[in-house]
């Protein structure tokens, strides 16, 4: 008896979704995706330039009184801010320049944020089969990683408020521009977030002071954080969430 | 004694947001604003064009089975379509191409479609001060009146099942383009939608060809449809609900 040899399979390309604000987190199926949490301003590129400076873990909680008691267990460096100041009871704020390798290596970081980890905790709710965090500074090692793992992918926008913003859908256009070749894209949101960043790609620095954030944010003084948080590949890690915490996968 | 004469108060511009989605409406504070409903690919297409051509009012209706039911009571037409049908029970679907003068004229038409009625009846429940709907054949109608009212507007985009859509996103940005003398702008979807209508305002037919919905439609041979419902000023009215129904308020 002859028995054939399986066709060759072409192997599909796996999609990629964009999530514009955590409200509408709930109308995509995430369970086979890997999610990646974008919060530019500042949650995401705090944690990537941590755990490139050597962080051991971070420990993304949804609530200040939850980052004191974990603090507290686990004897970590907690940080957490609201409207431009420390949180009570918290130790640090939310800026990437406060986490050196002089100071945070080995170290473990507890922090809670107002959009970022939020999101992080909805999207383990919903049951992510895995989740990473993206940011500029870290943006080709999580781009190589999504390449590398081949899985569909959600970019999942923090905003503000659960309310759309721009510098997070640059991000996840920026991620479609380096990813589209090997996946397919079949949302309106995705179109757009790719537009936007292929528009502004060239000038990032001074269309980002065009947003409601930056405004927001400069009124405290965060001009130079903002900045270093749109500066690619300055802090190359990739943070994966195993267990309770964000490890460097890289 | 002398009283001066009060300082002439220098009136503040009203506020103008985007909402790119009926899930993200509760996110906003609607009862002082005019809610413009935005459904391109068509129902809003639809209204503007058959109030146009003399329909007696329009009652948009949230369910097939209220559609039916209000049918009956007013001796009205019915239509609605799913997945590019009409809805069994219903009498007529959801293309401006059915509704010209011969057909409409003195009538009422009862309608029921996928996302633009459901959000008419979100923002009604949420207690928005006036309700219109907006689309680009009535365009110009729609800004010169949101104009002359100069109270805060919202932009309320129908998307597709609660997701983003690029076409609604296109007509907030054009709205905003004709309105941003004159309104505040401090949200970055109005920001991203101006942006948008600004860049592909001189190739609207090309670029509306790489939205999702344009392929959804075209699959079943919507092409003129649509590309009427991107024609600007084609059927100038100002649909505006009152008791129960749009009537045309130009």
């Amino acid at each position: 008896m002859y028995i054939c040899a399986p066709m060759a399979q072409k192997k599909s390309k796996p999609s990629i979704h964009t999530v514009l604000t955590p409200q509408l987190l709930d109308l995509y199926e995430i369970k086979d995706s890997i999610v990646v949490i974008i919060d530019v301003f500042r949650a995401t590129s705090t944690m990537a330039t941590a755990l490139y400076n050597g962080a051991r873990k971070i420990i993304p909680v949804d609530s200040p009184e939850l980052c004191i008691e974990m603090g507290k267990q686990t004897g970590g460096v907690t940080a957490g801010e609201r409207d431009g100041k420390i949180i009570p009871g918290l130790s640090y704020g939310n800026s990437p320049s406060e986490y050196p390798r002089s100071f945070i290596e080995n170290k473990i970081l507890v922090i809670t944020t107002t959009n970022g980890t939020k999101l992080l905790h909805m999207a383990l709710k919903q049951g992510a089969k895995d989740i990473i965090t993206g940011s500029f500074p870290n943006f080709s090692a999580v781009a190589n990683y999504l390449k590398e793992q081949g899985v569909p992918v959600i970019l999942a926008c923090s905003g503000w408020k659960n309310r759309f913003n721009i510098e997070d859908t640059l991000f996840a256009g920026a991620i479609i521009e380096a990813l589209k070749d090997d996946f397919t894209i079949h949302c309106d949101s995705s179109l757009m977030a790719n537009q936007l960043y292929c528009q502004h790609k060239d000038d990032l620095a001074q269309y980002i002071q065009t947003t409601t954030h930056w405004h927001r944010l400069a009124a405290y003084g965060l001009e130079q954080d903002m900045l270093y948080c749109i500066s690619i590949d300055s802090a190359p890690s990739i943070p994966i969430y195993k267990e309770g915490a964000l490890v460097n996968g890289l």
